[in-house]
């Protein structure tokens, strides 16, 4: 029997969502199953460019993401500058993008799932989600998970 | 002997406690004994409303509030806007309220403890918190209870 | 055997920094063995004062703490004001310090583990951390802990 992680991704800022992948494709590589929740925010990970949202999602964002942080709706594409700023800086200090770390992520089997309620609330349905994304389910799938998990982290 | 999960709820921002809560109903719905530690910010919750506090409390939480994240004190009386607004976006999506979340969560017989150490910097006593809050109590009775709990998150 | 307890601090926050140590004094003091990994913004705290960064670095931390939370560089040293009001605020409440309470973990035996990668990042080597880092170390040294603890926290 493998070891197991859960990690909610609740946030959907680049900064957060680094952490996450750094440590999913390092507990994939030594041998742990890894199944990542996006919720919230990090759903913004598994939504297909460019889906329009249903407009009482897209208002409860804006106002959550003014209200809450100052931040525009996509955290990941941000300011004028955009990811490509975001992206080259990164680069430059020698670290694996998050494009890089989400694909290795894959690679590794690391299993992701789209939180329900989020995608309600959002207005996503299965079609609205990135071909990467293995399932919708609830918070029940979540707890299963991470009830036979050595390492559960809310990020 | 039931599962257990405990959750420190750190943060006062509405979209992370409703995660929380989101998940301390769904691991009570599924016979896991839950306890949530209120801390910091997410005192606030079980704080009663309309509670005066310590000048020099206020001082740090907007100090704190304004240094960290640009928030105003109160996170779930933002802006002019008010509350009732938030609840009808909520609303509009079809996802149970926080308040619905709370309901349901005492009904499920979650444990809310209220951290000693945050209570002593916000300035409330056991007077100034409503009456769910089950307990006042340190860290090392959170460790106690986590030390027993297959889930233990920090949000 | 004694229980263990990891905490990864991931934000530079003085209230989440807060959290970090009260929570991990208090594992110590109960006698855990307590692991903290200092990554991204909370590597701020095992920086040596007045270390001079790589000029990307600086950059990638300018837009992603402008972009993610509207915060100068330095969450420690913030605004104006400086750490003299934080603190003088912070004792008027009776509540210990960062200060007093990383010189409490430290005592405990708290172990300080200084994230590689996000080392890499910030252009941070040996030399320019504090002397109470234990170590350098990646995510799989970070797992191996988990993996062996009883309580693992992303704060």
């Amino acid at each position: 029997m493998k070891d197991k992680m859960t990690i909610i991704l609740f946030s959907g800022e680049l900064d957060k969502a680094l952490a996450a992948f750094t440590l999913a494709t390092a507990a994939a590589a030594g041998n742990m199953d890894v199944t990542i929740f996006f919720t919230f925010w990090g759903l913004n990970l598994l939504k297909k460019p460019g889906l329009v949202m249903k407009k009482s999602a897209l208002l409860m964002q804006k106002m959550l993401g003014f209200v809450n942080r100052g931040l525009p709706l996509s955290r990941l594409n941000m300011l004028g500058l955009g990811p490509w700023m975001m992206r080259k800086l990164i680069k430059r200090t020698g670290a694996p993008s998050l494009e890089d770390l989400m694909k290795l992520a894959r690679q590794l089997g690391v299993r992701y799932v789209a939180c329900s309620t989020s995608c309600g609330v959002m207005g996503i349905s299965r079609e609205g989600l990135v071909d990467e994304a293995d399932e919708i389910a609830g918070a029940a799938t979540y707890l299963e998970a991470a009830g036979k998990s050595k390492v559960n982290l809310f990020i």
